[in-house]
């Protein structure tokens, strides 16, 4: 009936996605405090900050400082972002990050001029010559990744076939530079993949590349986050991403206080429950969540964080 | 790979599970404005009371006048709900309410010992009495109900076999009362049910009865309720009771706070996105949402209310 996978791998991007969109000023210290925190869960991968303007994303203006004062975990791997070479050399230049790259194309030209003022094909030759910048500085080149792989607000329903083309795209401009990229990541940027999307666009990436890895980067904003995610295990999909407490949102959203992204704990409650490893202590995960909360000073909209996990009730029900 | 049906059949609870949770005095005016407006929707079933003792659930005291004041509009069937033969009494002195019974247990003894201070045997014994009752009155007997079916806070995990088992008892009681009756209800009242354990249950249950209809009550406390439906639909289960705004909640969730019922129009946005008919008007029901939340005060856990739904966009991408 279904192919579910035996783990799972999560990369947790709650400080990146959550501190990136929440307004007001958080401090540098409470930043470093939350990444702290998810580093004791078991999470192996934490996206920490985006090297990006801070004139532009206020959020991100101490990224510096923020990876600065974070404590290295041993077996946790930190990230960083960045959208240019400028944000790169940042990243690199900060000794604490692991520094691996992905090649993105947008799958809707008309988002892309609205929200980077390039066309399709402009931003074919800005990932060309990133790539060139990679193969210089000897950093690795990790994935191809498709943003609003499943549909945008100002073009409707992307079809696979277009997100298929835009793969190959990326795929070539690795491999005329002698790489051979093994992980495919599909974002539902603006929350339009359903179950069946899924199942749809992540068996036609399979069957063209089927020794591949794919990875899915799912938001929440029209609560969809969790049953998108478990077609997507259903599909035997091994690579989430997901922010603790569901931080993040979508600027594109109807109304403020949309959902953000895919909640880590309630994503990391859903694998252990169906058995799936997931190596994370949901219930570190769940103080975690609650820090995140205590640091944005409002409600996230996790659901696990309120309701309990059920390991805690199962304890107690153990005869001792 | 799935056996999604056509159409669905939503109960809409949220008026009875929602101002039965919420603590504070909710005006009775308002009580009527939200049913009123779910009333507009495209919904078929509103539960809008439960006939409880004011003493023990105040949002229930005005539960008369509520359906007093109501304004029925053509096609749609009002509900109560009632625990003992006073509780029935009332429901059919409103003269407005579709008076249709089930029959209900508790797959686990220990929560009804904690809950309700009874035993299975004396629940089956007031069971029994109440369908002498129902009998006696001409009330129809609709469906058999086992609450806590998934698991419980106090047992843990009940097992399917157990669920089954109930349900043939509740089954007898009606055949010697000469009553066939048609639907199996299913709730997951303390919110431990998972996709697998959905479709194992939903599966068993079909195996013994295939010719009844089943109907499943989801609870989100855990994040759940959305991903669990799915499960369902997958089963092709078409009868799902759910609450707008995602009202109600679970008194033994961990903290305040926790998420309530299956969010009605989250539901219906997962439904239609599916190709599946609801026969809801869902920017109607997003208004709902919004009043529902007016009402109550406090943000409710719905997401599309939020992050908007689809139509919209698509309305705006059509061509003119």
């Amino acid at each position: 009936m279904s192919d579910l996978p035996k783990a799972v791998f999560i990369k947790e991007e709650g400080p990146r996605e959550g501190f990136q969109f929440e307004k007001g000023d958080i401090p540098t210290a409470r930043k470093i405090e939350l990444i702290d925190s998810l580093s004791k869960t078991g999470l192996k991968e934490i996206q920490v900050v985006s090297f990006v303007p801070g004139k532009n994303v206020p959020g991100m203006a101490d990224a510096d400082a923020v990876v600065a004062g974070l404590h290295q975990a041993a077996g946790v791997s930190y990230l960083g972002m960045w959208l240019n070479e400028k944000g790169l050399l940042r990243a690199i230049a900060s000794k604490k990050l692991e520094i691996k790259a992905g090649l993105m194309l947008t799958a809707s030209e008309t988002f892309l001029l609205s929200n980077q003022k390039r066309t399709l094909q402009e931003n074919l030759e800005a990932v060309s010559r990133m790539a060139d910048l990679y193969i210089d500085l000897g950093v690795p080149m990790h994935r191809v990744s498709i943003a609003a792989a499943f549909g945008c607000n100002f073009e409707g329903e992307v079809p696979p076939s277009k997100v298929i083309q835009l793969i190959k795209q990326l795929l070539d401009i690795a491999a005329q530079r002698g790489r051979d990229i093994g992980t495919i990541f599909l974002a539902d940027t603006m929350a339009w993949a359903t179950p069946q999307a899924i199942k749809r666009l992540v068996g036609d990436v399979r069957d063209e590349w089927p020794d591949k890895t794919i990875s899915l980067h799912l938001h929440d904003t029209r609560g969809m986050g969790i049953v998108n995610a478990y077609a997507g295990l259903e599909m035997g999909v091994t690579h989430f991403d997901a922010a603790v407490g569901g931080l993040g949102g979508c600027p594109f959203a109807a109304h403020k206080g949309a959902a953000g992204n895919l909640c880590t704990e309630d994503f990391v409650f859903l694998c252990e429950e169906l058995g799936i490893e997931t190596g994370v202590n949901i219930e570190a995960l769940l103080e975690s969540a609650r820090l995140a909360e205590d640091i944005v000073g409002h409600p996230l909209p996790g659901s696990v964080k309120s309701g309990g996990a059920l390991t805690t009730l199962r304890r107690k029900l153990q005869p001792t």
